[in-house]
């Protein structure tokens, strides 16, 4: 672990395309309450640049509305917004123009100069996916990447997409790599700065008595669900439909998860130690069938429907989707994990758009008790059931609510052995009085303190889209439409036969406390 | 599992030492409850019998006192109690007097065919010990002890104690076998009638995740505390000062609980398959140490001191008991279940009067994780201790306020992998909103209905008292006091040390919520 106070050195950082929904909505909001918290430090001047005209003093303006809006902490006193607006500036650029960048050295070297000359700085890639490397090679020839033997230090951050299918990933990758060591990059995944998802590693490694059970002979099957009950809203319909879920979340934050819950334990808890870890699980990752793809990966897309009673259209009729797209706003996938500890456990994995609730969560499902001794007879009028112990669950539930979730049998109070199914959970919010962290704060102070163990590494990104990449080209090659569903159901009934075929079915997740 | 209203057949229930202080608070309130809920049919009368003059009227009178006060349900309503007091009944009777028996039986004869000619008869022995042979006897020579091709049942309930030692015990179980087969043999250990402890098998065998765990290669040690924080009161220091804590909870309730927690899973769950299981946990009990009793068995005698902020006097001088008396009422012990699954693991046991709780426990400690891959810097004023992740722990909370609890490690939220203790848990009262029976409940219908699981067999019986009774015999040679304790402390410090050498320590039950 890097000291927590090693930013106090300083860094300057810099967003470039500073305009955007993520500057406003998270960024600021991020760096403005890790100031707050005495995580920033005196010298960490942030600079916005973008193309719009724009004054230090009404960019200072905007970021206070956002700031207000969006910290968590709520609307900042006086003293923290002059605390922090003091080091907020503004630089209009074309950051599509290369000549540009000579401008933007100078200014970041006043700013150094303006605020105990830091030595590193820090570049925020909020920009289109295509200025990513036209971005990187300006400040390269501008001057702006030290040398290896330097003692500054330059990190670029990237937000994803990193390419949108196996050749662009390596495309972009070998772009950047021939500017920036794999060091300086920064891929942000936000879901990896979540509590819930941090609190994987720790739960499994920090107790001896959960990864004994998480394994082949314990686990009957995984679940992983990334839900949202949104559709197009917030203009993204354009980006979207070029896109799909498959892209969208499925291949960088859902496989992710599924690192973490099912890779080994590192040797030491670092940066490159973990990836490797997680890199191994992405390298054995299988089809959940050796059939063609529709056997093991279901599409789908939503229509016309009724979410929280409120009529939603379907996907075809949003703004700026093409009436006859075929995209797809749902993908259910069936894989395995071939190695040696979940050979043989299937890993299912949805997302989708438009489902009846917003809602991340992991779910293990063991295995039935071997034997089954006790039983209950339970009746509803004429029709009795026998009802037996139910197979145990451990569920990370990691939005809403960030909780863990244990159910099991016991037995109901009175004359008989009766089962009854409980579950014991612990949830953040009851637990600690402070709030939890967003995101971005922890993954910001990661990329100031030079940890990048919650970044995605160029072999994982790699890995990742060489096992979604098929599944693409299988789609793109097949012209009949997605399964479609109702807006507000749990997906299409192709999504339902996936588990249902092999006796088993999707929990449906219960957010309400 | 046999059928929940095969009482409906029904009972003569005779209750020999009616006027006894257990009469009155458990056994008439119990067989109330189970009336007023439907498990005891019409054709089950009461017959209550000991030795002053009553009339049914009085008798009946009096019972409806006690079930006012001590049934779970509250006041009876007029119809409940109409509804059972005319089933109850009282006889004027010497027990002592083998004379008197066949009057007994010409009662029983009586009750039985005003009550439809139930088949079975019920012989609740709440008397004192010494009248359990003669009495037996006395019912043997009166006929009322059926022939084994008889379709007639008869089946006799002691209470404890089973003898006062290992030959003691071997005598009692020799006399009534001359007169009773095993299965005529109730004896009640009210501990196995509770929900939490009924639980533990539930909670084992009916979930697939706990039974792997619960083995030499995961747990560090398991504790079993029965802790009290009454002294004399109740007018038992009589018996108790001939008794002392090791015959009276350690050997018997104690003693069982450790054969729950640690015994194999039966091939069936009925009676013998379980008791099987349970005398094969009696049977593998070792010392805790290979050195003399002193070295694994500790015990202890409280002095005068506070509890509640109440004074209290120490054990020597309550009334009726010896002013030099070297009566312990205080037990700790280390022993080992030496078999394949437990080898190795220590048990600890503790048990005693005037503790600062009432609270019976089973803590089972698991190890620590392999790898310290996680740990936390906490600091108070100028010290810093390096907190690591503590070993889980899985608690059964039999009294009071019935839980399980598991706690664990969680990351802390914040911008650090912290580790933070976190408990989850599960308690009875907030997740099933109908009362928990009272263990007699349970226990009276298990005789109606002819399932001795929760009994003691005489196997069992005699391997727990070939345990004790060498501690016992050391006792008895040792003429040096106790360990004398304060009233309102965890026990004597020889207690303590008794873990403390092995770099282990006591729990501190925490029953409040």
């Amino acid at each position: 672990m890097t000291d927590l106070h090693s930013s106090e050195t300083g860094s300057v950082i810099v967003i470039l395309g500073a305009s955007g929904d993520l500057t406003a909505r998270k960024l600021i909001p991020a760096l403005f309450t890790l100031r707050a918290n005495g995580y920033l430090g005196e010298r960490c001047p942030v600079l916005g640049v973008a193309r719009r005209e724009k004054t230090d003093e009404s960019f200072r303006n905007e970021m206070h509305d956002a700031v207000s809006r969006h910290a968590r902490t709520g609307p900042p006193t006086r003293e923290q917004w002059d605390e922090f607006s003091r080091r907020l500036f503004y630089r209009q650029q074309d950051l599509g123009d290369p000549d540009a960048y000579a401008g933007l050295r100078r200014e970041l070297d006043r700013l150094a100069s303006e605020f105990g000359n830091p030595r590193s700085r820090i570049a925020y890639m909020a920009t289109a996916p295509s200025l990513f490397a036209p971005a990187v090679a300006a400040m390269s020839a501008a001057g702006m990447v030290p040398d290896r033997d330097s003692t500054d230090v330059l990190r670029v951050v990237f937000e994803k997409p990193f390419g949108h299918d196996l050749d662009s990933a390596l495309e972009l990758t070998r772009t950047l790599g021939r500017m920036l060591d794999e060091d300086q990059i920064y891929r942000i995944d936000h879901y990896l700065g979540k509590e819930t998802v941090q609190n994987i590693l720790l739960f499994r490694f920090g107790n001896a008595i959960f990864e004994p059970l998480l394994n082949r002979s314990h686990v009957d099957h995984v679940q992983i669900t990334v839900a949202e009950s949104q559709g197009m809203e917030g203009g993204r319909a354009g980006f979207y439909d070029r896109t799909g879920a498959l892209r969208d979340v499925l291949q960088n934050h859902m496989l992710q998860l599924l690192c973490l819950v099912a890779m080994e334990p590192p040797a030491l808890f670092e940066a490159n130690h973990v990836r490797d870890e997680k890199l191994k699980v992405l390298e054995a990752l299988r089809p959940g069938s050796t059939g063609s793809v529709a056997t093991w990966a279901r599409r789908g897309q939503y229509t016309a429907g009724s979410i929280d009673d409120h009529d939603v259209v379907g996907y075809r009729q949003e703004q700026r989707v093409d009436s006859g797209s075929n995209r797809e706003t749902y993908v259910a996938m069936k894989v395995f994990v071939d190695n040696w500890r979940w050979a043989g456990v299937p890993f299912y994995l949805r997302t989708g758009k438009r489902l009846p609730e917003r809602v991340t969560e992991i779910g293990i499902q063991f295995k039935h008790a071997p034997l089954n001794l006790f039983s209950t007879v339970e009746c509803e009028g004429d029709l009795c059931d026998l009802v037996e112990a139910r197979p145990n669950s451990l569920i990370f539930r990691i939005q809403p609510r960030e909780a863990i979730l244990l159910t099991f049998s016991t037995k109901r109070p009175g004359m008989q052995y009766q089962v009854h199914p409980v579950t014991m959970d612990f949830e953040y919010r009851t637990q600690f009085e402070s709030g939890l962290p967003e995101a971005y704060e922890r993954l910001l102070l990661d990329v100031l303190r030079a940890d990048s163990t919650l970044f995605t590494r160029s072999d994982e990104l790699e890995a990742a889209w060489r096992f979604v990449t098929p599944v693409l080209d299988a789609w793109k090659r097949d012209r009949t439409c997605p399964d479609f569903y109702q807006a507000g159901v749990w997906g299409p009934k192709s999504a339902a036969s996936l588990l249902e075929s092999e006796g088993r079915q999707w929990r449906t997740p219960k957010t309400a406390s």
